[in-house]
């Protein structure tokens, strides 16, 4: 077995799959290629060696025969380009599903993520309630567009792709919240994501990490 | 000639070139592919015919024969692709390239982002003065994790890549709050990026729109 990524010795999320290891296990998985994971701790993160692999003292790394990527957009990329399966053949289509993975990061992440920051490094301060309904608010409107654009089709553009995988990836951080379920197009989106067998076996193999 | 962009009919920095359309001329430039721009104002971003190309209503989009793309990262990946000089050819190298890209997008531009909507959307909220310097410090440990990684190369991975063209885009937004020139590695990175002639050409053609 040659590939290797790393993830959390322990997601701050016990076992949801939310971490950022468990987009790229479901692309391994989808893809059909075995891995190794090499866990490592919130201080072992700020470390050289992992510095080394992740500039930015994150998770997931991936390593394959001397590569070393971090960022799981670009891994879940590298993936799909070297095996096939999650991207289009036709030029454009496979265009537009790239277009999916960068607006999934780009533009549907971060004001998820400004959540978290909101709830959990912001939380304490005193202005974290009044803020709060903004920060929802700012997630609601980017949920509202997609929602529009998604409307009865089953995956954003043609067959499920990498483009899809992320974005069911990124949605997944808000359903905790219950703002995911406030919008039940997007909601059934991202149950259909987790229903796929390739998201279960990664979803159960890093639950069985977290929840020992 | 057949490729279209959009961007703002008047950008909110005034000609500063910060908008997105400026990483998407400038990758055009370096391509060498001529371009036309369909300007949009902020009323008609919301409207369906743009909609339809930018289901998140914002700039810029890209047109070429029918294909129709939106995310900055997106079009310049599939410039970089179908022209090939923005992208090494080395598999290895190609794939830390793309990393660099995501790293920008997803890991570097969110807190300047942050920075901006703590100024601008947030600037009259009573918390604005006391979370300011949260949001700096944010934006200040990325950049030192980036700067130690630079370290005296010219360029992130080898030669210049679309991982430098989206980096340097992404940290000139941080140039008018100051805080770039709190970094001379990444200070001096971002200036050879502007030294570009492909730069110049996509700075001056911005600029000579906004400053009308």
């Amino acid at each position: 077995m040659s590939i290797v990524i790393t993830a959390f010795e322990k997601s701050p999320d016990g076992g949801k799959g939310l971490a950022r290891d468990t987009r790229v296990r479901w692309a391994l998985e989808e893809v059909g290629q075995p891995y190794d994971v090499r866990y490592v701790s919130f201080q072992g993160m700020k470390q050289s060696d992992h510095l080394c692999r992740h500039p930015f003292g994150q998770i997931p790394t991936f390593e394959d025969n001397g590569l070393c990527l971090f960022e799981s957009g670009s891994i879940i990329f590298h993936l799909a380009e070297r095996h096939g399966t999650l991207l289009p053949t036709d030029a454009n289509a496979r265009a537009r599903a790239i277009t999916w993975m960068f607006a999934a990061l780009n533009t549907v992440e971060p004001p998820i993520l400004d959540l978290s920051v909101a709830k959990f490094q912001e939380g304490q301060q005193p202005w974290a309630a009044d803020r709060l309904p903004i920060v929802v608010d700012r997630i609601r409107a980017r949920f509202q567009q997609l929602s529009a654009r998604l409307g009865d089709s089953e995956w954003l553009d043609g067959a499920f792709s990498a483009g899809d995988l992320l974005m069911v990836s990124v949605l997944l951080r808000a359903k905790p919240s219950g703002i995911l379920a406030e919008f039940p197009t997007l909601d059934a989106y991202v149950a259909r994501g987790e229903a796929r067998p390739a998201y279960q076996r990664a979803f159960a193999a890093q639950l069985a990490v977290n929840a020992a």
